[in-house]
């Protein structure tokens, strides 16, 4: 068979994984990751290589891949990456696919690049799909498999839902999971495919769009394998789901980091915006963007219309939030006559009653939902509510009532919630009660921007 | 006396204070004002001023201004807009100053603006000076003064500290307060003074430009009263210490959220942004911004240059942060050829030596000391170091041992470290210890930005 496996499926519901250069060790990179995979709860086999040992955490250890008395979906590879070829090659035709976190390669330089290319020829001739090298693999709360290799107590892992990332970048997919797990957002799956000598976006991109898991997808790429391809499988999967992408390498002092990262000749970055507009995709400009983006897709769906109401009891803060709308390209329209009249009839004479809609510091938890009620009649796709706590009116009841509006209105509801200790906390309830809350007027503005697909400038 | 007292100094040094409309009700504006007095220990006399009461709070309570038996440094009225007026009539020529907390003025429409000019020309008659209407005055950890009627339990108080927040908004100045607290970031002087019938922006910053106290303003503005005055002070002003300014009604929508708010002809944004060029100040786009500026310069001094070293131990962050930097204007630039054989002698060979020093997820707290020793030796006036904890060498004593580098180093060292739980206990570490410590990419580098005096699009 010198065919590769048409698909790259089996990576995310493996039965068997052999982890090679296993290691009961603490602190070694394949301990860690047999430690995560029972964590994790993996439900398949699991076989540690290791010609030192003959059984690690009770489970027996191999001497080497061609020992093993079956086939196996996936193996792991953590040996030095002079070592690597070699272990391939005992494979065979054994497994599937390898995962190789293993650095030393392209990232390092012509020795390291002609290592990989002996790698490639290898795996193609058996047969076996190739994930990295110099990657943590797939962290999966579908198929219970977690490859990263960093440990728990530093980097949370979030429970299941409906987010799925790839990414070329280890430290970013492990930072972004980590925020995530903190704030409570679910993920599907998170892949990062490192130096890609196999598989690239393009295949992980395919495998999401056709994932019933995968609601929505996070996107970080410093270059792409095959722009041709690329476009058309994005084009598809944009069809079914969002996918909000970063690239990274934009310019002179990007382009080199990048280079020195994963080896990756990033390409120029006009072309890079270009496909992503044709493709569908939504281009944030870096972390607050995929961030903010992960955690407004969580909950909500895209937006036809760019016109956004904005509720506030603070005006300064209602202020900054229209300019930074305007300055995205959002729509803060004005409101009807008819609209403004009932408003007026039923808020305090104090308030302005425009859009913004300012409650001020006398507001009260009615206000604020007299405020949507009537407010949204006039048509907009997103209301953005901004909460300050200052207002002794205002009670910590505030919360439900406000969640109980954002399930009675089909509009999206986007919290805006700057401030200190006693914010951060009313943030965390807000955030466990499923709202997506923002602590600053331009992250709100950025999370409504993504889902009417436009792109920010900050 | 019909001239105005020539400077706004006793606002900040008061001797004794009214408050009139003094209510022993908890909940009250005025009961607020009165607690946060005792609270914040003001040193001087307080006249508590209401016909109803005999004594409020053990302090004897007087039936009007005229009773008090000598002058009196500052007046807070605490009343209805209707009844403001008698008020400063009663006063007569008794008090220095008044700070109206009271709202229902020029942002309330015509009647508002109206009942605003007879304050206006009474107060010019009697030669008091009037803070606000519709504000929330003073907050001073110098003289210790505290007119801020919102609770503390909702919003914190900054301990005493160099920075100093001019506001023409109430909800902004006391939202940014309430994050500094938090952070544990000190400040001299919070002013906010609302629809600004008298004093203004010019008369603030010009205090505060002689202000010992005062080490850095940030400014929030909708409007200015005077542009000429404006610039003639703000220029002394920069000249002195660094000035940052939000403008805030930049465009249709924010401009007519503005005039709703403090009643402000907001005018063309791009005559500020001329205007804050022209006078040496440092503009920001938003919230973000001048929040990112306080926490930066509240340790750091203006940057001459504008070239950044960029250490970081994962490499996809670190070429976010590349990216960030050139789209400000800020300058990636490499390291020699010298430094980079010392780094690549000193450093395991797995690091990527170049501008981003990679240090990747091998790297240890001692690898860090030496990039910035060494790289620091090609001339930068920044360096961003991005700390990821996930690499499993990093010790909690890295904290310490970057601190002892911030000061053997001259040259500026902005932590960015995203990330969830364990990475904000580490900032709170690290904020803690002095150290300015930003949770995004972005924010790092507008920190960056800020420190070179570049106007950031982010």
């Amino acid at each position: 068979m010198s065919q590769k496996t048409p698909d790259i499926k089996f990576f995310f519901n493996p039965k068997s994984i052999a982890v090679i250069g296993a290691s009961p060790a603490p602190g070694k990179i394949s301990n860690a990751i047999l430690e995560n995979l029972k964590r994790i709860g993996f439900p398949g086999v699991i076989y540690p290589v290791n010609p030192k040992y003959k059984s690690i955490n009770d489970l027996r250890c191999y001497s080497s891949i061609s020992e093993i008395p079956c086939d196996i979906d996936i193996s792991v590879i953590a040996v030095p990456s002079t070592v690597v070829l070699e272990t391939l090659k005992d494979a065979g035709k054994k497994v599937k696919g390898a995962i190789i976190v293993s650095g030393g390669f392209k990232e390092m330089g012509n020795n390291g690049k002609r290592l990989e290319e002996e790698i490639k020829e290898t795996a193609e001739k058996n047969g076996i799909r190739i994930m990295g090298p110099n990657c943590l693999g797939i962290y999966d709360t579908v198929s219970k498999l977690d490859t990263f290799f960093i440990q728990g107590d530093r980097i949370k892992r979030p429970s299941n839902g409906g987010i799925s990332i790839i990414s070329q970048s280890g430290s970013f997919a492990a930072t972004i999971m980590d925020e995530l797990a903190s704030e409570g957002i679910g993920v599907a799956r998170i892949i990062n495919y490192g130096n890609r000598i196999d598989v690239n976006e393009s295949d992980c991109l395919e495998f999401l769009a056709d994932d019933e898991a995968t609601k929505v997808i996070a996107l970080y790429i410093e270059s792409v394998d095959d722009g041709r391809r690329f476009i058309d499988v994005a084009s598809e999967c944009t069809k079914r789901k969002p996918v909000v992408a970063v690239k990274v390498g934009k310019r002179d002092a990007g382009v080199h980091a990048a280079k020195s990262h994963t080896g990756a000749m990033t390409g120029r970055y006009e072309i890079y915006s270009a496909a992503f507009k044709k493709a569908g995709i939504i281009e944030v400009i870096g972390y607050e963007g995929l961030k903010d983006a992960c955690r407004v897709l969580n909950v909500y769906k895209l937006s036809k219309g760019k016109k956004v109401l904005i509720v506030t009891d603070g005006g300064g803060i209602g202020v900054n939030i229209a300019d930074a709308c305007e300055n995205t390209g959002l729509e803060v329209t004005g409101l009807s006559e008819e609209i403004k009249k009932r408003l007026a009839s039923k808020l305090p004479s104090f308030c302005a009653v425009g859009n913004p809609i300012d409650l001020t510091g006398s507001v009260t938890d009615e206000d604020y939902l007299t405020a949507l009620e009537e407010g949204l009649k006039n048509g907009f796709d997103i209301a953005i509510v901004t909460v300050l706590w200052g207002p002794p009116q205002l009670t910590e009841g505030f919360v439900d009532k406000l969640k109980g509006a954002m399930q009675r209105h089909n509009t999206p509801i986007i919290v805006c919630s700057p401030g200190g200790e006693f914010t951060k906390r009313m943030n965390r309830i807000f955030g466990e009660k499923g709202m997506p809350v923002f602590s600053t007027p331009e992250s709100a503005v950025r999370a409504a921007a993504i889902l009417t697909g436009s792109v920010t400038t900050f």
